[in-house]
């Protein structure tokens, strides 16, 4: 991609071949369609949830219909398979109509009534009746390794427009076509469900200037972010900043850290590998829970460390989906090559065919000591790499894991026979992530209602958020309570008789509908 | 309360006699609980939930049984009433059962578990199980206007707690003897609980750089504070500042704005006054929910003014708590006296006895027009102060309306005669406010799963949020996910079979236990 002010380009990343320049959106444009998404907060709330339901059935229908343009155009854009995009493209429209479903039943509302009480001690207590409401215009910033499932129509647009907030999307330069694409889709789902044209707009920019003026206008009230941790914190200072600040729910990446057991590796030491070296290359390792750091009993790592090198050597070699992070990644493996600390698995010179961004998968080994002194070992490194490292024994081992920043996810490999030490290997694990994976890899985030895809910063700004299945509307909603309300004023979710047959809580017992 | 570095002590607001000498708590103190705080938190967490509703439970025992001396300290501390303080103190017993309840449910884990599906599409599921973890230590700041309920063993402290985190609670310089037998009541439940002594620690203090170093420590994860937008915006920057920010739930007041409709004034209009007047001077109106603008229609605000005149001049005359806050009600009353746009309805000279802190109702009339175009008029002032304020017609009243930053409360006095105009008020005031209040006062907060005691900045800092009810439990959790865990490593809230018994949401369905 191309990031002047000028113009926004992508370069197709197979070969190096440059796609049609789009015009970044012009400032009279962001004006005037963050003018209109402020108008249309009014005429997409909570009153319109058949009209959302309908809008977003509609978009998840139209991505299946318009699949073949939008997976051909991304190809080039990203250099990311026909199989991922199809994937990609397939969760995508799915968690949208996750999000339809999950509002067509009322639940997101989470009606609590509490009933007027004469006798409640100390003081009489009113009729009060609580609900959410959405809390306003959303600005969401797309990914660049997930051009569909995180960008455009992505999660945040989805459990945003679910929870019935207008949405404004800055495009990510990398896939400018893509998001065009999608974008138009978006807006064709909203007029046929006749929804305020002002509820999306798709602000093109490769200026941080403009995109941090954005976070900083007074009608934006939430953010949504996926990508670098530097990016996402300038995001978090410019929005806490304002005079009214408002929350960044930013999703900055991990470093997803593994812990192998001796008894693992004499169990199934060879798949282990083998999975661990899918994780590590499929996408070129550009997934924001690769796992990155792997931790092995010193006393069986060799074996390990072989069979993890030939199943990487065997693996098919991705492309970096722009420059920069081509760049980027042939530096950290640059980097990791000049430290002592660090020995080389697997490295060879990066592979560039000279015009595209195409990287071989590359594995370090270095110690749990050499990990605890240096931060940089414990960082995320974006791209087809992964760091070894051997530890001692269980006491190692914690005080290594009580190193690392917080996580998007933390795996354990293990099997019945470390009965002793797993557990405290998982009380150490806790504190740092928001997901806990077993005997797996941590790729793979299922759209559902029990994913927590979050974790303690830097893995994300707001621990208690997932952007990822449906508890993500959570974020674009507020509770608001009404006391002693007449009927004739109450919203239809609380009003007596529950006329909309919703899920609600009343004096503390779910009410049958 | 002397304010130095070197002593707190409390000035009995009644009579101006200062109090017992309190030295602040010495740095390395603060350092040890802040040290033993942090080793609490694996003590305490969620595998020790029968412990902390013993610890909670007897707590509120202890408070009960020691009300006498609390309330006699805290009188002489703050000049609050016997009637007041008795209530609250039950209010603040009640509440700390109602969390010790609460987690003795289970509900507060929000356990929800999507089980392994190899037919999901576009890839297969997984087992996931979710369940909530506490955060870890948690600084509260203590408010000076509840001593009990919204100190150191109130909602914030209580609602920590039953979470699981360790409290670090700064005291307020103002009831600092209250403070101090409040803080050896939760020891000496914590200790009958056997909970780790690390889990509570007071620190005295009245240095600002102090309490924002207690900010700054690496060991805390979360603040919670109830006071003035200027200190808890100071905090909130200094959480947002930390190299791992964390998030800060600062309620910091609100004006609470008040509608009264043309009818509602013709249907009840003394009635309406008279609530009003007792809501403006109850505790010399030292309350975050206290009226502070009221909006009458201008053709019939004559005889409502009178009435409102009347009923605030009968009214019980009360101390500030403090010093500084009975110059800055002073202060208040004087700004607005000099305004040419601003005409005193009720504005005697304030009252101090020259020992106390004595204030009358003081009462001001002003236009929409006015409070549109002064930021001043539509801001929070602490003390038996409000701002009566006429409007012409529902066109002005919405505009007047949509000036207002965020608040705690917005109330709408009205009759059913007021049908084609209330829901247009009431659309306006919704994006404003947590609370509606309808035809009441917005004083009195029922602790209850439905009320939402928060709203937009600068009303709070995270408008997501309550501090009062059981749903302010929420602030100290976060969400975690075990991925394909075997049963010998899932926690007991996740078990199969639900061993404990508690409300889970299995594949969309709730779990009958």
């Amino acid at each position: 991609m191309t990031m002047s002010a000028e113009v926004i380009q992508a370069v197709d990343p197979r070969n190096g071949v440059t796609g049609v320049a789009y015009p970044p959106t012009a400032p009279e444009t962001i004006r005037k369609v963050i003018a209109a998404a402020r108008l249309a907060r009014e005429d997409i709330g909570w009153r319109f949830t058949p009209a959302r339901v309908k809008a977003l059935s509609g978009l998840a229908e139209r991505l299946q219909r318009r699949a073949e343009p939008l997976i051909e155009t991304c190809m080039a854009e990203t250099g990311l398979s026909r199989a991922r995009l199809e994937g990609e493209l397939e969760r995508t429209w799915r968690q949208i109509m996750l999000f339809a479903a999950l509002i067509e039943t009322g639940a997101h509302y989470e009606v609590t009534i509490d009933t007027a009480d004469p006798d409640v001690r100390p003081a009489p207590r009113a009729d009060l009746r609580r609900m959410m409401v959405p809390i306003g215009p959303v600005l969401v910033f797309a990914a660049s390794n997930f051009p569909f499932a995180f960008s455009v129509a992505g999660g945040d647009t989805a459990s945003a427009l679910a929870a019935g907030c207008p949405v404004i999307c800055k495009a990510h330069p990398g896939h400018p076509g893509t998001s065009e694409l999608v974008a138009n889709e978006i807006s064709g789902a909203l007029a046929d469900a006749e929804l305020d044209p002002g509820t999306f707009a798709l602000v093109q920019t490769a200026s941080v200037e403009t995109a941090l003026g954005l976070v900083r206008d007074e009608a934006i009230e939430a953010v949504a972010f996926t990508g670098s941790t530097g990016a996402g914190r300038a995001i978090f200072d410019a929005a806490g900043a304002r005079e009214r600040p408002i929350p960044v729910f930013a999703e900055m990446g991990s470093t997803n850290p593994v812990v192998v057991t001796k008894s693992a590796i004499e169990d199934r030491g060879d798949s282990i590998a083998a999975a661990l070296a899918g994780a590590i290359t499929r996408d070129a390792g550009q997934l924001c829970t690769k796992p990155g750091v792997i931790m092995v009993p010193a006393d069986s790592a060799g074996e390990f460390r072989e069979a993890l090198r030939e199943a990487v050597l065997a693996a098919d070699t991705g492309v970096m989906l722009n420059q920069r992070l081509y760049e980027s990644a042939v530096a950290a493996v640059d980097s990791l090559s000049r430290l002592d600390e660090v020995a080389p698995v697997l490295s060879e010179p990066a592979e560039s065919s000279g015009h595209g961004f195409g990287l071989a998968g590359a594995i370090f080994a270095s110690s749990s000591a050499a990990l605890r002194a240096n931060p940089e070992l414990r960082s995320e490194r974006f791209g087809p790499i992964a760091l070894l490292v051997t530890y001692d024994d269980v006491e190692d081992l914690v005080a290594t894991i009580d190193g690392f920043e917080g996580q998007l996810t933390a795996t354990l490999q293990a099997t019945p026979a470390d009965e002793e030490i797993a557990q405290r290997i998982v009380d150490h694990l806790l504190p740092l992530a928001g997901r806990l994976v077993f005997d797996g890899v941590p790729t793979g985030v299922a759209v559902t209602a029990a994913m927590q895809h979050g974790g303690p910063y830097p893995a994300t700004t707001s621990a208690a958020y997932t952007s990822v299945g449906s508890a993500a509307i959570h974020r674009f909603l507020r509770p608001v309570v009404w006391q002693n309300a007449p009927e004739w004023l109450l919203p239809e979710p609380l009003k007596d008789g529950n006329p909309l047959g919703i899920p609600r809580v009343v004096d503390g017992v779910p009410e049958r509908s």
